[in-house]
This record gives structure tokens, sequence and C-alpha cells, in this order.
């Protein structure tokens, strides 16, 4: 009972934070006019209200937080976030309930899969409050796994404990977090107003430039736009849509280092971030030749234009579109929500598996092909020049298999709803992954899927963003025995 | 270059056994008088001049098999055989060179994927050759998995090590492939008989039962009728041929020392065995619920009938149809082909990853699990009550990464030849996982595929029958660099 408490009043004093978020809109809704500022109201008086419910009567009780709740924390938090940053939406005519929760959780995990069409007429409270909630989501991701997730031991995530700023105190959590927190605020802060700037020079409304930087800067990919960033049709816009997507699917870990030293090699050093990039040099040749190739664009360097923001948004799981990619001839858009799968780096705010665990399959598969050569020489895997503990090997292989099975799991059950083939392979790959966009019928949008499909989506965003484990742990029987 | 010596004389003494096996249909040639014998004639006595060629200019030399060369042997030996085997192929006007080898690996990796319609009225002996391919390929991969593959310590096959008869003799190949080999013989040799008898029983023509047992106990699939089993709609038949494709998907190990000791309690005391029936049996259950529910059979007996059929032929890896699964609605398709991606136990004569490597997989999600909840204890994977080595898990993982990574290469290659996804999907998973129908343009045959399709699926199929690192390892340069 000791631990619920900690749990209660922890959630608590996260949602007195949350309320603060509430003003912007809030602010926004006076400045436009647009009318919606009583309900702004309304649901931060509800945010202030339930926050100081649940921390002032535990707030002198001394307790610190242990590892194991950190999951129930974790999972509780953004699953109750998750419902109260919908209640907005509900006041919206054209969604209901479920619509109205699928959006707030595909926004707050910086999934950007939508159930909204009409984007350009909708208040702009509402749509900046679409904006806002990835932003605070991209935060949200990174703090937890660059701070909580690696002490909770998930799915490999150990490998960052020695990178992250801060000491290591055991199994306290609180102050480690609130250190660390700050530090990535402050990076995350920065590379956003850089970019909404840039969007601004660029030629952008400051209205849309600060809006997109929010979701481009988190990975998130929503837009104000119902045409996303086709709408701008400017190649500097997209440049810089390319640069900061890829700077927020890096390691924050990393930036900070960087920025703290003032040693820019240091990305250059990270066998993920060079392997990253790498691969995205790849894909875009790849792509670009074949869209070239195929006859989809005709100049060489329109091709290569559409195939670099289109490779850069699904492998950085950002979502934004300058084309629909689902259309794209031949083996491309499966390509693309492949590398979806992949995603960007660990620490940062993209989805998918990350980088370093693809590394560390793909090294250990040629360790196997050379122990079958040299059964008698034993081979340690290196990240970064440091052996991997075995520990954190096993943990990326669990972490692999359940993605897998997980995925099977729901894609059937999606084609139960009566989804077809092609729709359930994409509308998971999208959401487990956090990218957005998917094939077939839901391509572009989502309002076609079935209620069911929503919830059972939902849950496969938030278990996507919280590297599965953390949430599937509370499932277990073993969790809750001991 | 002593090693080319071995390996191309290992390759003649095959080469001379395998040409017993164009005796069969030569004498069903004469017996029948289907006109086919001039062409067997010359095929025998080309396979023997091949083999003498090979073997006899270097029979005196006195080598022994090393592990190394266990990779290039088994690798070569299913590839040229694959060849050779497809001569018979070439005389029929329908099918070209793409064609005869496609139907030829098809067959002797017991894929039993097809570019042939019109199977009633083709000539016995080609018939006959079919069947009996897929016999002969059904012991080659006994013999490959349970002798050879655990020494080459592929994918976690050592497990396998302690189970099978015969003692271990370091590194050396040759007595015990040829002990083992002998006791496998007896075993499938006695399986096959059995079965055709039974069929016969049932009500099977002679030659219908001799040429089904062939591909039942191999769990290769090939039927003498386009209509496949659904050609005598017999219950009974059905039955029968679920029994033995069940057994065909059994560890021929466990099936040797039952024999050998005489005890049937042998078998459910393995956890690969006990865990291969209770998947079976659920996966009927859900199956024919969802048949009988969805209206796609009104009776819940005919549901459960064709359920259990289809589903037993498809996890074993056979492919034997009595209805069109691709056909059925909701998830049903796309469950079936996941269920083949598990297969049966590993050395059988099923295909996809086997049994072992799934559990392993889940105990390995557990594991993950259990040391979140409690990180200061260590557990140890347990497979029938024993410690799994470090070494054999991190063989799975290596594996089960390797196929999922092959699946998605080879589908993507597929769609850029034109392919649609489902199809392609479908296309892979039946090669790979050597089932034999897949989804969409494949479902029934492979006729409509391209030939550069033809080839890549052929690879795909040998590399999983091959366990996928038995081939890919000859790719690699770290093999040929020391
Ligand atoms: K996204
Ligand atoms: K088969």
């Amino acid at each position: 009972m000791l631990h619920l408490v900690v749990v209660i009043r922890t959630l608590g004093v996260l949602l007195l934070v949350y309320s603060v978020a509430i003003i912007p809109p809030l602010l926004i809704s006076v400045g436009y006019q647009d009318g919606e500022w009583p309900y702004w109201l309304i649901i931060w008086m509800e945010a202030l209200l339930l926050g100081w419910v649940m921390w002032w009567p535990l707030r002198r009780r001394e307790l610190d937080l242990h590892r194991r709740d950190g999951f129930t924390i974790v999972t509780l938090f953004w699953f109750i976030l998750g419902f109260i940053s919908a209640v907005p939406f509900l006041f919206m005519p054209q969604l209901d309930f479920s619509d109205a929760v699928f959006e707030a959780i595909s926004a707050f995990t910086t999934t950007g899969a939508t159930v909204i069409v009409g984007l350009d007429q909708l208040p702009p409270s509402i749509l900046f409050w679409r904006q806002e909630l990835q932003w605070l989501g991209g935060i949200g991701v990174i703090v937890t796994a660059v701070a909580i997730l690696p002490m909770l031991g998930i799915g490999g995530m150990q490998l960052y404990r020695a990178e992250t700023p801060g000491p290591i105190k055991g199994e306290k959590l609180t102050p480690r977090i609130a250190q660390t927190a700050r530090a990535l605020w402050f990076i995350y802060g920065g590379l956003t107003i850089t970019c909404a700037t840039a969007y601004w020079l660029a030629g952008m409304s400051w209205f849309d430039a600060v809006a997109h930087s929010l979701t481009t800067v988190s990975t998130g990919g929503f837009s104000t736009h119902d045409d996303s960033l086709a709408y701008f049709d400017s190649a500097l816009i997209e440049a810089i849509a390319c640069l900061f997507m890829l700077l927020g699917a890096i390691n924050f870990g990393i930036h900070y280092l960087a920025l703290h030293k003032g040693r820019i090699d240091l990305y250059w050093r990270q066998d993920e971030i060079r392997i990253f990039l790498k691969v995205v040099a790849i894909l875009i040749a790849l792509i670009a030749a074949t869209l070239f190739l195929s006859g989809t664009y005709t100049h060489p360097l329109t091709a290569l234009r559409y195939a670099a923001f289109q490779t850069i948004s699904v492998i950085t799981s950002t979502g934004y579109g300058t084309a629909d990619f689902s259309l794209w001839p031949l083996f491309l858009p499966v390509l693309l929500i492949f590398s979806s799968f992949m995603g960007g780096c660990a620490g940062s705010t993209a989805g998918g598996m990350k980088v370093i665990r693809f590394l560390l399959l793909v090294k250990q598969g040629r360790r196997e092909i050379y122990r079958l050569v040299h059964p008698q020489i034993v081979r340690t895997l290196k990240i970064d020049g440091r052996p991997v503990a075995e520990e954190v090997t096993s943990a990326v292989w669990g972490f692999f298999s359940l993605y897998i099975l997980l995925f099977a799991i729901l894609m059937m059950v999606l084609m139960a709803y009566g989804m077809d083939q092609v729709t359930a392979f994409g509308a998971v790959a999208t959401c487990l992954n956090n990218l957005g966009p998917g094939l077939g019928e839901v391509a572009t949008n989502f309002i076609g899927v079935s209620d069911g499909a929503k919830w059972l989506l939902s849950f496969a965003m938030l278990a996507g963003r919280l590297e599965l484990f953390t949430v599937l742990v509370l499932f277990s029987r073993i969790f809750w025995r001991s």
C-alpha cells in the first residue's frame, strides 16, 4: 500500500506540472478569438484540481521511488495523460470518445496518426493543442528513455547508462531524473526555438512556424494543414524539416555531451549515429533511383527531393508528407514501412525498435557466422569499442522477439475486425513504430477504422512508445505476485 | 585443395547412391507404358556416369571430412541434386528451364510449390518422380538436421547433440553420419510403408496410396491430383494424413529413442513435442470456431474437419489442401501462414523456424520480464529440465533475426519484380518455410510468377531447408578468408 501512495502522489505532481500546458491554447484561444476559451479554462481547472487532490493529502509522506514503482508510474502517467489530453477533442462534434482518445494518444506518443480532416478550418487553439501535445510527448519520451528506462533495465536500454549526464544512485530514481530532465529540456527547447525561427525565415507564418517546429523536433508529424508540408511546396522548408527531424531522431544524451564538451565530433564517434546516417543515405539513394527509373518523377533532382524528404520523415518516424508514398510503385511503400521498424536512435523522440538494437542484431548475425567458421574462438560484441554485456544482448533479443510477436498478433486481431491484410500491416506498423501514415485504407488518416481497432491501435502506440516491456510487465503474473 | 578433393569425392558417392532413385520411375514407366522410359534410362546413366567420374579418380585418397567442408558439401549436395532432379521435367513441353528447376527444388526441399497444373493427365512415371523426390528430400533433411547440422553448430541445433543415437567423435563426421542415417532410414521407411498401407485400406488405389505416403511422411505435400486430398473426399483418408503428417513433423531422433527403448511416454516428456501438440490443438479450436461463427461452414463438425486438416497440413508445412484456406475470411489466411513460421519440431521433415526455437524465444521473453521484476536473481533457460547454454541461445537469436531479415529482403525483391504485397508475403513465407501453398496469386500454384522470382524463391526454399546459415555462411568473407 505504501507503494500505491507514492504512485498517486507522483502522478499528482506530474499532473500539476502538466496543467501548465493548457495555458498556451487558452491564450491562443483568447488571442485568436476562436471561441474555445471556456473549454480550455474548464480543462485547466480540472487538471489543477485532480493533481492537487492526488498530491496534497500525501505531500508529507517521506518516500523515495523504487525500481518497481517505475513501471507502474511510467505506464499510468502516459495512460492517464492520454485520456486527459483527449478532453479538448471531445468538444469537437465530428469526434466521438474513441476518436478523441485515439487522437490524443496518437499526439502524445508522437505517432501522428489522425482521425481529423479539414485541419485548415479548425480553431487555432485546437490546432495548437495537437502540436503542443506532440511536443510534450517528445520531451516526455526523451526523459523516459534517457533517464528512467535504463534504470528499469528495459530491452537493452542499460547501454545508455554510461552515456547520460548525472550520477547513478542505485535504486533511487528521483534526484537523477530531475537533474537529467532539466538538461534535456534545455536542449529540446533550444532545438525547437531554432527550428521555429528557421521555418519563419523560410517563409512560414509565425503560427505555422511554431506549430511545425513543435512536431518536427518531437518527430511527431502533425501539421496544421491537411496537405502536411506539401502545403508550403518549398524545398527550403523541406530541407529545414529534414535537418531537425534528423536532430530529433538522434540520442539526446549525445546532444547533451556534444554541447557540454563543445565537441561536434562526438556525434560521428557513436556507432549508432554513424550507422543511422549511413542507412538514411543508402535508403535515399535507392529510393530516389527507383522513383526516377520507374518514371514516377521525370527529373532526377525531383526524385531525390521527394525521396529524401519521405525517407527521413519515415525513418525518423515523423510522418510528414510531401507525397503519398503508399502510392509509390513496386517495393517502395513496404520498404519505407520496414525502415520505420528500425527508426532512429535510442534516447531520442524517434519510434521503432531503434538503430542500436538493429546494430546489435546485425553484429550478432555476423558473430554467429564467425563462430560457425571458427567455433573455438570466442568473440564479444562491441558497441563504440566497448564490450556489450550478455545481459544486455539477451534483453535486446527478448525485446526484438516480443516486438515481432506483438506485431503479428495485433495484425491478426485487426484483420478479425475486418481490415484487409495490407491495411492491417500498415496500421500496426505505423502505430507500433509511432510513425503516423500507413498503407491502404490508413495511408493518410484513420477515419475509416472501427472503434475496436482504434482502441487496439491506441494500445499499440503506447506499447511502442514505452519500449513494450514497461507496459507488458504490468500484465505479467510475476510482477503482481511479489 | 585437399578439401576440394574430399568435397568432390563425397558428392560423387552421394550421386552414385542417388542414381538408384531413378530406377523406380523407370520401372513405372515400363509397367504403365507411358512412353517415358528412354528419358529415364538416359537420366539414370548420366547420374551414374557423373557420380563415377567424381568418385573413381579420387577413391584411394585417405581423407576424413572436417567441420568446415560440411557447409560446402551440404549446400552443394542440395544445389546439385536440385538441378539434376530437374532433368525429367525439362522433357515436359509446358515447362522451361526455370520452371523445371523450380519444380525440382520445390520437390526436393519438400516445399511442394508447383508450376504444373493438369496433374491428373501427367504420365505416371513423372507423377511418381515428383512424389519420390519429396520423399528423398525428406530423409535427406532428417539426416542433415539430426546428424550433420548439430555438428556444424547451426542455429542452436546443438541442442540435439545429446538426443541423437550414436557416439560423438569430435570433428570427424563420416562414421557417425553413416550409423545415424541407417537408423533414420529404417524409421522413415517403416512410417512410409505403414502410411501407404493405411491409405490403401482407406480406399486409395495402390499407386495413389504409395504416391501420397511418400509426400505425407516427408511433409512434402505434392499430390497426384490437382484437387490434392480433396479429390478423395474421405474423412478417414484425411485422418490418416493428419496422423502421419504429425508423425513426420516430430523429431526423428525421438522416434528412434522411443522405438529403441520401447517407451511411448518419451514423446510427451519432450518440451518441444508437448508444446507443438498444444499449439496445434489451440489453433484447430480457434480456426474451427472462427469458420463456424463466420458461417463459412454451417455445421460445427464440418468446420472442425476442415480446420483440423488445413491447420495440421500448414503447421507441419505439408501443404495438402481439402479447402483453399487463402479464401477463408478474416485473419485465418494470415494466421495459418504465420503458424508455418513456427513449423514442426527440429530434426523432422517439417519446415519453418521449428518449435524448439519458438519455445526458446518465449522462454527468453518470460525470463526478461522476470529479470525486470527481480533484477538480482539470475534464471537460466531450461529445455526438458536441462539448462540451455548461452552459446545455443545466442545462436537461436542469430537464426531468428536472420530469418526475419531475409524474409523482409526477399519480400521486397519480389515486389520489385512487380508482385503485389499479399502475394509477395505469401510466396516468401511459403517457400522459406517449405510449405507449398501461398496467398493471393500463388495460393494454389506458381505458374503466374516471373522467371526471376522463381529463381529467387528456389533460393529461398534451399536456404529455408538448410537452416539459413549452412547456405549463407558460404556467402561470407570470413568463410573463404581462412
Ligand atoms: K510520428
Ligand atoms: K511442404
